[in-house]
């Protein structure tokens, strides 16, 4: 396998962080996804904000501060660029006046990466894209979730009628067919809410809520195993919303809510998924006009870095691929 | 004629500006035009935004420096309070989901405070809701229009056929004959353009379009002049893109083109409108997620200001009312 | 009861949050206390401050994130406004030029709230406002006191002789008899001291000190159970200064302190405080000249909504008052 | 003469700008104003504040940026380091929580600067300040007044009564007979006002007022030469508040009013007063908390390097002192 | 001709200014300047900085706001893309531990620019970089230079003896013959100088500086005709350090200086150079850290845009290139 | 022992803590260390930062938030000023164009201070500066290091081969017999890494690194227990990197890593470290231009704080110096 199967980022030990465009990792722009593992792309929409947009410019800034990251965990070890073919592959299509538009066009964009065989590593954007993301990726069976996120994202409609909003795309994926409610997991939830049986009909389908007060009292290790007891060894999706994180780590958001996760807790719990069968991801609502130096889209870049180490692995792994 | 007809600002020197809520320009919130003058509101909507989202949330911070604003214009000695019958009235209800619904119910908005006899002056969102509202107060014959801004916005579509955009509302509005167009001046265009042609289409409808470089050469006395005699003594609506101005200025707005007017151009500009037949207005763009210590904010607080004195002297004058 | 006796938040569902003048929680706006249970408030003051002024602008911009809290509190499940009559009351009368007016003007402000029969929660404005607002409620009898901060606020005087400043209130409360110190309970206290007796005065009193170390090697429960143990079942007085959390979630403060509380555990220790007679609380010290894309504020408004709850649930537990 | 007797700023050619604690143009703090021709100073106060304080961390932070200010004016090739004795000497002493303290204060600390013989350069603290120092200054005989500033500052009272506000100095000054209004002039005046006759009283007392709308239509040399004129050859005490640039170049002021003077504008108009018998001067109402990248600081530390300039020429004219 | 040779950006109009990587204009990404007129590049280095270092990081954020830039030029109607074939090349390799590594390293890569035939038009990093930058392109013969800058750059020396920094490179590129400096004319000088003599070599050798003041006084077009005049038919490079811009409309700059040229001084300077023989330019001291809302790095793309207009206007003029 | 000998920071009881130029702790400025028995100063120094550069404005920022700082250690109750002699000796001189040269000038500075017999506690500059520190203090025999950072700084070059940067002075430190790496104990490190052998030579030699997951399983007590162990009653210089916290907590840095220590622990682990024999300590990475409210900075001083705490406790217990 050459450099071309396998891309490597620009190393910053070479050339400094500050050099060149940026892409995902300092990775190659590719402008497909045949020929690699795991395609890393942004789907710069945010026409689901029911509140501050600007979620749009999420995948440029993530670009920018993942110059950041270098190439190996220190915990794990893992060198996803060893292990696997990985690039960015740019944006995904959006019609930022028509969310239909923009749930077929982002739909179609995720097909074709599933159509080459890759596994899709997306940044938001704001959380309504995980909706057409898992049309294409679950169109023949329902998967797992694991979604991190300050809010449940499963209410019905807002604003006298909208379905399609940031605050309704797993109701519409449970609705579909493309999340088993039994095996979807929510972690983080908080905040006050509409009314009190906003997460009533989540529950009713099955789904699992654990929300601050949870981890806080459980832990995060006990947290974990039971999501991966939940979802098991069949294909899960992992979601990540930024505004899971505290808003003192994470402020570039458009729905903030205090006393939320720090990142420390969600680096545990992310490594603690190691070895699940993860069939894409995302990381949202990463919106840079409310953030402070870059930190915002650092704590994203740093999640996906995580996050494509646990694909990279399980890859790997299954596959016998990556060793030569 | 007592004061609940013509409702007052706090008093500055009485009670400190930081105190209490913020309407616009301290005034009273009233919940209904009726028996209003002129109706100070906002319009919270960016949908048809193509770039930098976020002109939503103007309208509360525009209210928010609106309360640094004293009662009477230090040039022409207007106390608007004085004259007419001005509150702030809330905002227009909008659908950040759906351009077909905001347009509706903006138009409704506005079809009301005409109803009721008001003249209305709106803070935006995005330069969009102008159509709706010409809609609202053209509905019955073409109107002149004075525009400033640093774009045209009378592209026909954006991306792959979107009509209804932030780019399109004068196209929109000259084709469904809201506006006479030879009775159109646009002021302070500049910035690159998506081609060469860009502007030809508004220039063959007969718009007069003048370019900041005109205003350079020219001086504000000369193209204000310029439009005072195109406009003549009809109906005209006034629009106030915030980007007209330099972003150095205005920071805090989506599409910014350098080299813009100053605050002091502005300002002479539109005190030189004095007299004209102003039927309605609007400060738009202001999006304060971009903006620096509110600096924005209160350029379009004191431009709807400089407006208010424009259309209450107006009024006063039209109608004897004011005078006891 | 109808809507006008138990007022009602905008429904974020319903119209978005960035729509409208901002009140505290979406409330309607009345200009008296009168027939609420709760009223909220803002006292924008800051003439007590020793360093960096600016939380006169505290209020306006804590209504402003509190656009962002939804109805129901999330853990505990209550909706005080299906409990209790609350409303925004607009702001406190002050004098930014007189410390003693002041004084004066706030105690005149709370004494109408307590004769109206409702509880007042209060958003500051610097500490020093607790001053008088305890001279109103606590006129007839000495009542204990929760107190969050990163300072004691026990000195006796500052430069050369002052005896009203933030750094005081507590001191002369206690002196006046409006507190009793065996009631009196500080939390989060830490940083640098002036000299090693600071806080010699407060213990000598009775007052007992929980230092940021307590919280660290107890945990919040057992503070809070001490908490709950010494104010007991008589009327106690809740303050929170918002530079008892860490000033990473609270940057826009006029004395921050490293090393501070986390909202996560200041959540938890107000939660415990379910039950207790609560007459009067204060959220202050939010500094918006100092905040960052409004986290601050956001910090201060959900802290209040939490208090809010704990006094609703009290209102309606007493009464029987809000089930019809 | 030795260099103790004429301190000489750190040379930015030999030592870095970024070195070092931060003092007034670099140069040596000293304990006393005795033996220096000019007397840098701070004046930490912004109690005078009606609306958003934060002008007393004003002078900290010209200190920080007058690094950059190097030695030679670049247009008059004066080096005022080589005419006269300058020193920053520190801060006058102030009391935050007394107006009538602070007053008496800043006098005292002046009048020592005048009695050692010493012309100051104050940096603000808000425009309060300059009263005291008039006090010390004028207390034989009324002197003339150039005064830049977006507002008269000459109202009775603020608030019920306030007679010692920032809005108030120099009509204070000219009841105590400590300014000739028939030589004081006021430029770059604008911004809505209180009420129609606002400027009224000080035109009666013979003041002249040139609003930006005179220095756009006449150009800063025709207004500054009647400045001159009006001055003569008297003494004249120089007041520049920063809120005279307009709020794009001067953003951190606690009283923005748009439509200001440009700073090439300023520095042209301060350099025409070459000549002039300036007795002391003042910088004042920068608010850092509300600039931006310390702009404003710098644009405070540059306009009293122009100031010192104009001193220092002055002073070795007349004296022949620094010729040796 | 084929859009290979003659490389288009991605259309606005079409693909949402917020989709994808960054690069330059939106061009694409080319390994090579070989086929290409113009080159875009980006020279990330700051080792020369004397005060506030960053503007390393220029590049990437001027790329990013050259997003916002469209295809024409609303004034000529000049739209490169259709004259020449014109790229983003990435940057050229630096070394920030070592200014004299990057001078080697900067020359080398500008040579094989050159060498390909391709004009550079580059982005800073700090004035150093033009050093280098002559180094290669002018190692024939001198060139002249038009200069837009705060400051000359003619410095001998700093901190004991550093002969190349950014307030040097111009005096090093005369004496190594690189510039003709009868040619050569500077353009917005101002700010306090280290001391009276410090442009006295550069006029010695026969520069022409132009001070602010000076543009003041004649206005841009004599300037301008001038320095058309000096530099005449042969062959020249245009050096615009963004602190010529006031830092107002231009804070993100390591050494700012007030009373700066507005923007639209610089664009209609610069359009006045059409038809100059410019066989290189940039745009340097960009330094995002210091900049607000990415002001600064909008006004860089800006000007490299109408120096990319200008370069192509005259390359297509010469070679006829371009029409088919 | 009189007050010269031991100097007083200004008193922020009796003098407000904004007024005057600001010192570390606000301390004398003593132009030697002579008759010291710590020496608080600056190295501002950055040349060696691999990414983002600014940290030679550390030390001004540092000393503009130590002015928040009173006096007396809140848990330990030490007032340092009462047992030792400590005061501002101003910052080392430094080369920003040579690496080379602020290697000796450093070395040389701080050679002074060890032979004065005083304590430096020095704040960077990024941390190159260590080493040459470390050659001055270290010149007899190695040391021990108590090492805070987010980073092991232990690599060997960086950019094709330069050997004194940021990223490597504890290797250099080792290899020239500095430091003992058997006594060398490195907390908090994390983040992803050049490659998976980035840690293994420093563990070669001996030296302890304690991972974040580290301080998180063990707790912060067992992880400095192991520390004290480690570097016994011998020698030890103790280095705090400010990305060692959290970037929320410290965003003002270069080279930020989410996941960091809190600013809870740092202060736990610090205070853990009484009766350590310290002959030198620094703060290093504050770089301004990041920070947000001056935030990092004061994390920067409150740690200066503690250690001077620990040194000054240590001094004199140890000499009996200070009781009287």
């Amino acid at each position: 396998m050459n450099d071309f199967d396998r891309p490597q980022p620009i190393d910053a030990a070479v050339t400094p962080r500050f050099v060149g465009p940026a892409t995902f990792m300092r990775l190659p722009l590719r402008s497909s996804p045949v020929g690699l593992d795991v395609a890393l792309t942004g789907v710069p929409f945010d026409g689901g904000t029911t509140n501050r947009p600007g979620a749009r410019q999420g995948p440029r800034e993530v670009r920018s501060q993942s110059t950041l990251i270098r190439r190996t965990h220190h915990v794990t070890g893992i060198s996803p660029y060893d292990l696997v073919a990985v690039a960015d592959i740019g944006d995904s299509p959006t019609d930022p006046f028509s969310i239909a538009n923009s749930l077929e066009f982002i739909e179609e964009f995720f097909k074709e990466i599933k159509a080459a065989g890759a596994v899709p590593l997306a940044v938001g954007g704001d959380h309504l894209i995980t909706l057409p993301i898992l049309r294409a990726l679950a169109q023949e069976a329902p998967v797992g979730l694991i979604h991190f996120d300050a809010h449940s994202d499963t209410n019905d409609t807002y604003f006298g009628g909208a379905r399609y909003t940031h605050g309704t795309p797993f109701r519409r994926a449970i609705e579909e067919g493309l999340l088993d409610p039994k095996r979807v997991i929510q972690i983080g939830i908080r905040g006050s809410s509409y009314d009190a049986n906003e997460h009533q009909w989540a529950c009713d389908q099955g789904v699992t809520i654990r929300y601050i007060e949870d981890v806080m009292a459980k832990g995060v290790d006990l947290i974990m195993d039971e999501a991966i007891k939940l979802v098991g060894t069949g294909q899960v999706y992992l979601s990540f919303d930024v505004d899971a994180i505290d808003p003192s780590m994470a402020p570039g958001t458009g729905t903030p809510e205090i006393g939320g996760l720090t990142t420390r807790e969600a680096q545990l719990m992310l490594r603690r998924l190691q070895g699940l069968n993860i069939i894409g991801a995302d990381v949202v609502e990463v919106s840079p006009a409310y953030d402070t130096a870059g930190m915002t889209a650092l704590v994203g870049a740093t999640l996906m870095f995580e996050i494509l180490c646990l694909i990279a692995s399980r890859i790997e792994t299954e596959s016998g691929y990556g060793r030569e």
